[in-house]
This record gives C-alpha cells, structure tokens and sequence, in this order.
C-alpha cells in the first residue's frame, strides 16, 4: 500500500502522526522525531531534515500538543475569568491578553462568569483540568474564592481591572483616586455642588475605591456625601434602579458620578423616565469609556480606562511569573484620563 | 514526613497527582483511579471510594485532561475563528457558542484573525496543534483556503454568520434575501425611489448575497440598480470612504442600505461632513442591531440578526458533527427582523 494513502487513512480522522512521515520518508521514526526538533535537527544530515519537512508538509502533520503537555508538563495555556463577555468593557482587554499571549505561544481559555460563584468555580475548574499555567481574573471580590485557590495551589495569576484585599497580589488596576478626582474636578469647576455618586458593588476594590475617592473629594470640599446609592453589579439596570431611589429619596443633586459606563447609562434612563433632561438638568459622568460611547446621545463624559493595554499588561505581568523572571509582587496603576463630552454641563441656574 | 505536606511539595507547583491521593488513603495508586471512575468505581468499597473523594477534594485533585487527551484520541475542545473580538457583531455570537460548548463539556479556543490570511493560518495551526475536534468559522470567504484545510483533514467545521461556494457544507446564516427585502419594503414604502446600496466585501456571502437582493429588489421595482458602491471590509472606516466616494459620483440618492451596521455608521459619518442629515435629508438601514445601537444618535434602523442564537445553534450543529449524530450536511437560514427606528424617514419633499 502506498506510504501517503495510509498515512491518511491512520486512524479514521486523518491525523499524520511522526510514523507517517517516516514512512514517507522511508526512515526511522525517531530521526523524524529529531530531525522536527529544533535543538537536535543539526544532528540529522541536511537532505533528510529537508524531505522530513516536506512530508510532514504534505501530510499536514502538526506536533501534539497533549504529548508535549505531558511529557514536559506544560501546557502554555493560560485562563481568563471575566463576567461576560458581552459586556462590552471586556472585550478590549481579552484581546490585549490575546495578543500578548500568543506572540509567547499561549492559548488564552476564557470563561463567563456571570458573577455566578457556581459557574466561577466551574470555569476556573474547567480550566485547572487543561492544565494552564496561570490565570488572569477580572472578576475578583475583595473576598475572592478563585484568588485562594490560586494562592493555595500556587497557581500563578494576575488581577487586572479589580485587586483583593490579599497582600502580595500582582494586579493591572487603574488609579482609581485620580480618575474620580479629575471627574469631580470637571464637575465642580462647572459649578456643580450637589454632587451624587451612584456607585459600584462594594463587595468590588472598584466599586470601594471609587466611592472612597468621592467621599474624600466631598469632604476636601466641604460638600457633605450623603447622596450616594450603591448597587449590586455593573449593570444598566442596577443604574437605572439605584438612580430612581435616589430621585424618590433626595432630587436636588445636579450632578451624578457613576461607579462605571453601564451603570451610567442606567442612571440617565432613570433621570429621562422623571423628565430631568441630561446634561441640561443633571450632569452623568461615567467610568471607562467603554466602545461607541461617543455616538451615544446624550455622549457620555467618563473616565478613561486604558482596557487594551491593560489587558496587555496583565498578560505580561503573568508570562513573568510563569516563566520565573519575577518573584515579588507588584499593583500597576494604570493612568486615567477624563474624557468631557455632552453629557456634562453647567448647573440650571 | 506527613503525606499531605509531601503532596504539596509534589513538582514545586502544587498540583496532586493520584500517587498523592494514595499515599494519604494508604491504598495503591490503581484503587484510587479506579475509586474516581464512575464506570469502575463499584469494583471499590463505598468507603475506600469516600475516603478517596474526600483526600482528592482536600489536596484540590483535578483528573489531567491531556492524559485523557492522549489516551482517549479527545480534546474536548473547539477552535473558532473570529474576525475581531473587539467588533461588536461577535461577543454574542461567542457567547451562545461558549455556553452550548461548555454545557457539553467542551472549551472553547478563540482566534482572531484581523481578516489578515497569515494570522488566520496562525490561530488555525495552533488550534490543530491543540488537537480541536471541531472548529466554527465566522471568517469565512466565498473561496476559503481554512475551509479546504478542513475538507482535506476532515476536521468537522461549521460555518457561522458567513457561508463558501463549497456544497456540502455545514452552516447557520441569515436568510439574506428576507432581511433585505423586508429593509427595502420599508424605504420603499416611506416613499424612496433613489436608493443607494454601500456593499460588503465581495468576496464574503453576506456582501455578494445582500447585494444581489438589492439588485433583485430594485430591478423589480423598476428602480435602477447603479447606486451601488463596495468596501473591502466590515468597518466603518470602509463605509464613510465608500459612502463619500458615492456622494461625488451621484448624490441624487435619499436612503442608503448599508452592508451591516459599522458600515453604516460610517456612512452617517461621510454624510454629517457632507452636511446632509440622517434621517431629514438621507435615511440609512443597517444590518446585524450590534449592541448599543438603539443609544445612538440616530439610533439606526437595522435587519436584526439572532447572534447569539446563531452561535448556540452553530455550537449544536457541530457537537452533533463530532459525536457522530449528523451525517449529511445542512444550511440553516436563520429569520431575520426588520428593527425600525429614527434613522429612516420619507424623503424631504
């Protein structure tokens, strides 16, 4: 039978494997074997090297990567955990960490989290299962069960967007201080007094850190910070929500800083549901400048976030780790930047 | 030494093997495989399994999903090729492919491929590598050298959003020919007659196919079918080029169909700077309602597209592929749904 018909029908699937070649060849598998091998195809003569690459060529024969998962105990494989992927801030970072990733040969697994504990644990589960060498996680509370599992199996991982309470955590985080502080210098310079915040989870470093910096400002200011609300997850509808009990509550604020992009979407359904026109009535800042915004209307002010490179980053960051070139932690501060379009304006005299 | 602890240490990174497991039960390594396969586990004493559930649970034991690779000829893994994540067209349809797949037990690989031919064989070749049993594509051209790939090694594929000139395929796509005769009924309805079409990319089903069904509309109707102009890819860019090229060659047109929604925000961009207003002076349709679109200004009358239905019924199609239930081919035509809303209006009088 002819070499190439069987290496073809080997198996069903027509999947080459290094005997194939050899048998194209007309050579032993283990010259094969070495002649595909970078470190060791100076051993082989030329010629061969040369017809063991045309073969494996026209068969189509690929390394297994399984094989070499086992046998070197590596899988350059590495997780990501976000809450989905739908939402629209997260795509930009997963394609930064896709892009650093695999010009260093990784496979980047991604997993939906849902901001479900179950389907948390599933994924990152999923993931040990294939073996990856580390983990990017986009989804940590400051309490975070997957952090622990890391940090207990000595996983290697990185946090980007969110940190833990954890010491000794590397993380790709904005500066969330300066950020808030330029939107409310932005609002205050516009005359804005009555300032609400309609923040974040506080079960998030995100959601606390952007409340703490409001609550700070307003204090330097001496602008009282009572009128917050908070919601359980960066959604337009918890915005929404939590911008209408806040309305019910006390509606003379004129201004509203938002825990993120979403979240003020929601607060300016909510503000145009009670006839309060934005930014003609109230002002709406947000936080990330997610993609589109600009053609949004009323287009939203918010605060930069860096999300590609931030997603570069983090990919970096654990690619060092992983392959030992950095032992001691660090929290990378990404820088933000205010971005002022039409949703923000002075105050109704 | 304390078996646990000499677990720990097990390879410097922490990961227990099921010798570790043994050696804290205190039976051979051969009772605890079998005491953790479900086909094999009641050859066990139900106490030696619990005492073996219990040790794997404390020392965080996950079966190694390569040895099973290896040895059950499995991956449990699809690949999918995507343009771009960052497009806004493809999180969904990842999403309902993601969510199928994982409920099967299955990962997901995702490539993007930058529509650039090089990259695309990258991202292939590493899913090859990682020994997919399946891959859904949502880059594919009229003629596709990734398509034949998998012809030649049949590697089971389904076809999404995009179809090829091959027969036989496996595919979801759009009914192309409703979505845009249902577009066009509305324009014609509102009373325009001069209706310009800025096209996809000819060498993709969806540009060639959308495009026809405009030709086919038009000449029916007795419109004339010249107001056409094409784009080379799927952004916006491409389509506020192509629509400002059609602008100095004819501007007699009142409403354009554009090849989807990116391309037809950049044809309301090429409009702005011709100072022509969407809808008072030109009304625009798009294709797929990407997310958002309804917050935009104008919010775009679009041929709604079922993304993430689309992926969950590729995903479907190409599990039944792999476990062997489904033989022969199939090219599922999913309905599209006409979104109205402020971007179309009669033409100015």
């Amino acid at each position: 039978m002819n070499s190439e018909v069987s290496a073809l029908k080997n198996g069903g699937r027509k999947k080459p494997t290094i005997r194939d070649i050899a048998d194209m060849v007309g050579v032993h598998h283990s010259t094969v074997s070495r002649a595909l091998n970078e470190d060791q195809k100076q051993k082989i003569s030329p010629k061969v090297v040369r017809a063991v690459e045309k073969a494996a060529e026209k068969l189509g024969y690929l390394p297994n990567i399984a094989a070499s998962t086992l046998k070197r105990n590596r899988s350059f494989a590495v997780g990501v955990l976000i809450p989905d992927i739908t939402n629209p801030i997260f795509p930009p970072t997963i394609r930064g960490i896709q892009d650093v990733a695999e010009s260093e040969g990784f496979t980047v697994l991604t997993g939906n989290t849902d901001d479900d504990p179950t389907k948390e644990r599933d994924a990152f589960r999923m993931m040990r299962g294939r073996g990856i060498e580390g983990i990017i996680i986009a989804t940590a509370r400051l309490s975070d069960p997957t952090v622990d599992e890391c940090i207990k199996y000595e996983i290697p991982f990185v946090l980007v967007n969110r940190t833990v309470r954890n010491d000794g955590v590397n993380a790709v985080i904005l500066d969330e201080e300066c950020g808030v502080r330029a939107a409310l210098d932005h609002l205050h310079d516009l005359g804005h007094r009555r300032i609400a915040c309609i923040s974040g989870p506080t079960e998030t470093s995100t959601g606390v850190e952007r409340l703490e910096a409001f609550r700070n400002f307003m204090k330097i200011h001496e602008l009282g910070g009572d009128l917050v609300e908070g919601t359980a997850r960066y959604t337009i509808n918890e915005g929404h929500d939590a911008c209408k009990k806040l309305l019910e509550r006390d509606a003379t604020f004129t201004a509203v800083i938002a825990g993120n992009d979403l979240i003020a979407l929601g607060c300016i359904d909510a503000l145009n549901e009670a006839d309060r026109q934005v930014p003609r009535d109230v002002s709406v800042v947000g936080t990330n400048d997610m993609p589109m915004l600009s053609r949004m209307v009323p287009a939203l002010t918010t605060i930069h976030t860096p999300m590609y490179q931030m997603g570069c980053q983090a990919a970096t960051m654990l690619l060092e780790v992983i392959n030992g070139y950095r032992s001691d932690s660090v929290v990378l501060r990404m820088q933000p930047r205010l971005v002022i379009r039409d949703s923000t304006a002075p105050p109704k005299r």
